[in-house]
């Protein structure tokens, strides 16, 4: 089966380019000396995952309890959740232990104290590190707050818990305006984790684990010493953010949108039907923003952008593309996209389709779809 | 069971708003004498639908044939598509009309064409309109070019379709600045309708229907003459867009979600557990533009924003929240939002709760969410 016997829109997996994907980042952290531990909510696919595991790493991560009970029924044994987990999901833990080896995070000493609590008496022990925030500003005990090495050192004491040390996510690379920025940003964090780690020591508590995680500090992470585990997510796939970022290259994006011409009302105009339903609505924010949602490719085989066309606003069905320039696009034509950020895309459809080339060579179920809570 | 028991996040659909927000239109086109034919993307629940036909709907709309294949299963008689469908998908409308009466538009004469020639090929007719862009600039025919009185012609004579009159989209109307402005877009929306099926019939060619639909534009096209159906869909649930255009108070609101606070990690900064995944990143735009992505209400059973929280962004699985002045949230809290825009939270879930104030009284199946194609 070829592109154009698919019914549209759908979403399209270039195999080859996920497996050189998943070896270039294996390689580079098995140059780094790290483990690598890759984000699962890009796909979530058991059979991506088990790709990356067959290719060197070492457990994966899940965004949700929800997507890592999907992955533990499908057999993972080392499953962490970089996720700030509430102590009224005790009893989905437990269930969890007994099934996979789980480990998540806390960046509040109550909280720490809860989980604790449940856990002591469920008669269970559970492996946690410290969310430590970097620069994004999101979850994450601050650093350089007074008390903070403290703070890490009385979650090391908890009974119930089985501390294993820090983890950080630089999502503000996302916000880099440049390869030397990223590289900063990465050392900065670096740098941050292990000066926290040392005052940690210092009060008798021992990190075993530096986590980072983050597709555009990856490649400068591995190089950086006393780290021992990174976790990119998005590199599977890439995306249109990621080149506007410098971590990938067009040739290197594995996910894409196939659509088709629905309607074509002006010469200025072509309307699609892929919508925010299927692209997202998804922005590419920061110094490399560009505009539109997604990019449209100059053929179904040629992986540069068609600089005429701008995916200028998405409704739910349709996109709404404006013409620069004269265009052959009618009515019943296929266009592949790009789009801006692959990991919600995989969120929207129940499977893909795998594709080597213009040629469609099976299936992907995604399985954790969908799993918010 | 009770609010409090649920996971997070999760979607809500309180169904005495419901009921009543169906009921109000239904009133509206009752007294209009125009049918009232829901577009189901709002809530793709055939359980919500049935409840609309219940209260004096004719027939409702769907937005793609994935969606009518759900709808046509679950024993829907009456299937509209106001979409541009594209004859590769012959195939599947045959299919449908074996077991629903389904009607679709067309905005090309090519294609027009081309359904003839599928459904004179197949010994079948379908019900066909002509889409006319009234002002959104997105599908249909530009009602004012030379010649668009006779391509809608064209289509009404030719075999294999038959053809059933005009449809419309004022979506423009979500960029409206007032009230006044609503007005004046849906009554220009029922001129040009009403002007080009004079044209038509000039040309010997009757448009037994003028369908026009939006929310917005709704209870302003319901006392207009010359229409004789209108197809609203987000009416069922209504949302924050809703709201800043004036067509729903907050009190009307039906769907919100439910979320918890997973980290406080600043006096300025919450963190919730529904991030894009469950809220989507849709923004509201135009002249009511507010920021934030999402409204938080000021309790879980108090309809009114808590203006001391903004949900400054969204990543797919955290709300990064700022709080001006003080606020008490703790990890474990529970917040109710009400969404920026309610029909995509729809599709990012297989089930909603229903409740009544803050009881709990049963699940509504959203099945025919994520149906893309």
């Amino acid at each position: 089966m070829t592109l154009q016997e698919l019914r549209t829109p759908c979403v399209l997996v270039d195999w080859r380019r996920l497996e050189r994907n998943i070896d270039r980042m294996q390689a580079a952290a098995d140059a780094g000396g790290l483990r690598l531990r890759p984000h699962a909510k890009t796909h979530k696919s058991p059979e991506v995952a088990r790709l990356q595991l067959a290719r060197g790493a070492k457990g994966i991560c899940c965004a949700k309890l929800g997507e890592a009970e999907v992955f533990a029924d499908a057999g993972f044994e080392d499953i962490r959740l970089p996720y700030p987990l509430h102590p009224s999901n005790a009893d989905r833990v437990i269930a969890l232990l007994d099934r996979t080896h789980l480990s998540f995070i806390v960046d509040n000493i109550e909280v720490a104290r809860g989980w604790s609590a449940a856990m002591t008496a469920a008669g269970r022990e559970v492996d946690v590190l410290v969310k430590v925030d970097v620069g994004l500003h999101r979850c994450g005990i601050d650093p350089d707050a007074s008390g903070a090495a403290e703070m890490v050192a009385q979650v090391g004491r908890l009974p119930g818990l089985r501390f294993r040390g820090l983890l950080s996510h630089a999502g503000h690379a996302y916000s880099a305006s440049s390869d030397d920025e990223t590289r900063r940003i990465a050392a900065a964090e670096a740098a941050t984790l292990t000066g926290l780690a040392s005052q940690v020591g210092a009060l008798g508590v021992r990190c075993e684990e530096i986590s980072v995680g983050a597709t555009p500090t990856a490649r400068h992470s591995a190089t950086l010493a006393g780290l021992t585990e990174m976790r990119p997510g998005n590199y599977a796939y890439y995306d249109r953010m990621q080149v506007a970022l410098g971590s990938a290259t067009w040739d290197d994006c594995a996910l894409t949108v196939l659509a088709r011409v629905v309607s074509r009302p002006a010469a200025d105009r072509v309307i699609l039907d892929s919508g925010s339903k299927t692209l997202t609505n998804d922005v590419v924010r920061g110094p490399g923003e560009t505009p539109g949602y997604g990019v449209v490719l100059e053929a179904l085989d040629r992986f540069s952008p068609n600089r005429q066309l701008v995916i200028e606003r998405l409704s739910e069905e349709h996109a709404k593309v404006t013409v620069a320039g004269g265009c052959a696009l009618a009515p019943g034509d296929l266009v592949r996209i790009i789009p801006n950020h692959s990991c919600p895309v995989s969120n929207l459809v129940d499977r893909a389709w795998k594709v080597d080339g213009l040629n469609v060579t099976g299936e992907v179920e995604i399985a954790a779809r969908g799993r918010i809570a």
